[in-house]
């Protein structure tokens, strides 16, 4: 940690900083220089968290020296973590797709959905059970049900599952039928949540929030990481800004930023993030040719009907088109799907 | 709703919307113009929800003509909310102001904390037993514990108590404990929090997240209602934006607003928005020139020594100093404290 | 336009806002429905650009059916403009590059990097003869003498130049020494340099501004081409969030959302959306996936010494490199580089 | 500057990066810990603004400890600057306001409203002879013509007057008739304008850019002081964030924040921020409340006839109320009007 002190700070002023960071066990180097007085604190910075620094008399400026973020930062693995999902790698050289509808509807529109999306090469079948809304009014999910709609298209297809978790309460039924457990965007922060899925065995895809930093996200990957679960997948599926034309801006830098940041797979929801069907195949092939490992995408066999999200789903036709798309530019990457 | 087609939409595509309109049981109004086709949908707006109108081939825009929050909205109720907190009004002529530490540390301070606020004006008292850390390494909380010291503080003072739910699963502690059930910005948008609180009968403070609108913020609010509890105070903390001069940008502009959209009381909280407790009074002070119907402001009796949040926190006085303020302000835009 | 009429809306406002659409030459169409009264002002909208509905007693809100930009409008000509740089086309199915350093230093040097980024594929010369800085002490730029360093590695290799106006009263010099004007980002909406790169012949890449809708952007082309001048080129470089891990946050999403838009070209600067060196080769990789129809990128023989944005140039072996994989991105996306 | 060297830095990227610094004539301080390696740069830090250290081999991050503005910081000048702007002072402990339209349109009814401004208490009046209008289709200004009645108002009233400078070729006609050299947010960064006005002794008002942090904001103010002009008023003017409920979101702690950093006044501009005439009040009561030098405040005799911005100007009457008011509030925080 660096402490600047103000020009004008006074030697008790200065006195009490050293004073402060002594009392936590690490040791100071002072340097005073003409503009100002600087001191590092050495040792353990961890132990200055709960100091408010900043905020004592004669502070300017305080800066950490090491990342918050430990478990999932590339200083701690260097090399890629590659998950396996029934089979399924994550994080390797081929990229993966997951495909399905944003909400289960029916089993058997849900299962002809799957042996279409797995055809044209996805490898994964998401679908929500549980479904957060803005509105207190709008379709809710089925909840269990949709669960049991899941697992029939798992049989049939043999397709692992992913579905998204709302609520701790929840966690034992969702473990026993998916294979991915998604925490949401706007759960991103609910860390509650998050311990939950950390004390489990599955492997989790953690949504970035809207208004989240990439290092936020990596603190929230932490804390699922500090309960001893590491399976862990980040999404990046668009922020919030003061842009109107897409339903959030998608942060494609995001995906090399993270690449060098930490050691996990990331993958890219262009669904979420265009909002719009019809901009989801020029976003996805940007997501193959930026470096993610895989993609999130909305398929649903008649969006007009759809009871969630249909402005921004594909057709299942269109969704193979764009997997044939998506292969020649992973190619071009030296990656494949 | 409206509907505009493109300008070269064909009459087939125009058909359809129209057959999707009267197959949600709404009437249109078609009205072709020289370079738009416009579609007026009449009847309830909600039946179309569901649509996708926006996806549909041919479609430019759609806008919706009814606010999307009901209960909660001024339209449904003119007059002004007042909620009785155990005799302490909110949302009438009198500013009320909470106050108290981040989180609840040990029983005797927080006794002394509650008398010293108590006595320079503070109506009700907040700390926090269960804290949201963005790291999992933070201080989390002394949980029941916490509440319990909170309890004694009420006891001795008589003051009525604010903490924040963070997991569904505490909700009955909680509502034993304390009398206002705070929703932080993080649990803004977790609905199955929002469900929860709205099935009991205590009064709710529900904090803006940090990304979200104003109309968000009330449809928030509206899954409150939708259960069954009115009893709801909004509280601006402040939003994200590129500042970083501040912890976050309060949008001070959302009280006036607020407050013609809806009849809920509006609360501002300093000291979260500046994060920095030099700028707590000057911000506060705008809070109640601006119409706020009360504050809620971080005090703590050692700021360099507390578990969170000590770098916004006031010391008891200069919250003390701050209040008297406070008063002459209410008095100068015709209110009191 | 379309006036929703407040529920309270009394009849004398209601006749009030007709009166001032009929005033304007326009007619109207009210429907007045169960829960809202509506108007739909029927004729030229542009005329009641200037009247303040919005404010008027009884007005709830307004929407606009029409797009306020017309020439640079999609629906003004479907087909895609394609531009002639002396030879090099702009806007077809082949992208084009622009390389070179931010700012002209030494001809010697100037000429170098010009031969290298030209052995490399790039078809333009890019270098800042005045440089907006952030900062009054730091490097301004060379004018006249960047201007004629230009001209001598333009000589050399016969590349055509882009070059940044900054000040109407530069025009002159930068017609007799350019091929291509650039406006930057910071210039989006001086509407004066606007007008006047407008009444010239020359070509006109516009960048989009840190805070600048796409919608902006466009009106701002739109003022550029009212004046006569159609040789317009849009640039997204990022714009401004909260995310602080890069320098701006490339919108990826522009591109395509742009393409539908207009028919002008669409390039995309990575060096600045970045601001770091390294991750300017996958974001270059994304923007040829997404569709765009050039890029702009910054290549220095010497970055560690470079005035100017050292921190997100490329050396020239790293730029050539990366045009090669940008040829292979291309080729799978149906272009050609 | 600190320089944070990346873990596995090895000793040769050190030696470079020390010899870079040296190499700028400053000394240096290596510290090697556990966990970094950090090079403290010792001397003028300004030699160091150019050479990209962050994006040098090995190095983790950089940290500047000095502002990068002088002239205009408070520690260059403890005591705030008091303005005389002929006989009015600004900044000092009697608020300011500046009142008038948004655009000069006819001479009698300016007069007429700088009549009714100067009785309510407003002591500079306002009025655009040149707007920066977002569509070239909209009024753009008298010109001259603006200019001569603004005069006229100034002869009938003793107002000094404030309108905004476009274009770098328009100075000597402005400081010709205006007391004050208004520069708009959107020319913030217009670096050359802000030369211009520097080089003359005329009073500057520098509005916040939309997407402006509050140091470029002050870097923008040190261009035009670094040319001899330090007669600068600051003003904010609400900030572009993804809330759509007011035109701009008004950063209300920007003016504590500035007061801290900066010698200059700060004013505050409630009509632009909220873009709606019934929030004006409230936002000028909290910028007044929240410790603000002076408001400026659009007021057209005609609102739904104004040829600009008719949605946010107040009327007369309206004004004279608010005035009263704000007097109240002034009084409140130890200030007058």
């Amino acid at each position: 940690m660096i402490i600047v002190l103000k020009k004008e700070a006074t030697d008790q002023e200065i006195d009490h900083v050293v004073e402060k960071i002594k009392g936590a066990g690490l040791n100071v180097h002072i340097s005073k220089g003409k503009e100002r007085t600087i001191i590092g604190a050495i040792g353990d910075e961890e132990k200055l968290a709960g100091i408010p620094l900043m905020a004592m008399s004669g502070v300017e400026n305080v800066m950490a020296i090491l990342k918050p973020y430990k478990l999932v930062s590339r200083e701690f693995r260097k090399e890629n973590s590659v998950l396996d999902i029934h089979g399924v790698s994550i994080g390797g050289k081929e990229l993966r797709v997951i495909a399905g509808p944003c909400s289960v509807e029916k089993e058997s529109t849900l299962i002809d959905t799957a042996r279409l999306v797995q055809k044209a090469g996805a490898t994964i079948l998401r679908g929500g059970a549980f479904k957060p809304r803005t509105s207190p009014y709008d379709f809710q999910g089925l909840g269990l049900d949709g669960l049991k709609y899941l697992a029939a298209a798992k049989k049939a297809t043999g397709l692992p599952l992913i579905s998204e978790l709302m609520d701790p309460r929840d966690i034992d039924l969702m473990c026993e039928y998916v294979d991915i457990i998604q925490i949401g965007a706007r759960n991103m922060q609910n860390f509650r949540l998050l311990k939950e899925v950390g004390l489990t065995k599955k492997p989790v895809l953690l949504k970035r929030g809207l208004s989240a930093t990439i290092k936020e996200l990596l603190m929230s990957a932490e804390y699922i990481a500090a309960q001893g679960n590491s399976q862990i997948i980040l999404c990046e599926r668009g922020i919030r800004t003061f842009e109107t034309a897409t339903r959030n801006t998608l942060d494609i830098s995001a995906v090399p930023v993270l690449k060098e940041e930490t050691h996990l797979p990331v993958f890219i929801d262009p669904s979420h993030a265009a909002g719009r069907w019809d901009l989801v195949a020029p976003i996805a092939k940007a997501a193959v040719a930026v470096g993610a490992d895989g993609l999130m995408i909305e398929v649903h066999h008649d969006p007009e009907n759809a009871l969630c999200d249909g402005a921004q789903s594909l057709k299942p036709n269109k969704f193979a088109t764009l997997m044939a798309e998506l292969r020649a530019v992973a190619t071009a990457v030296g990656r494949s799907i």
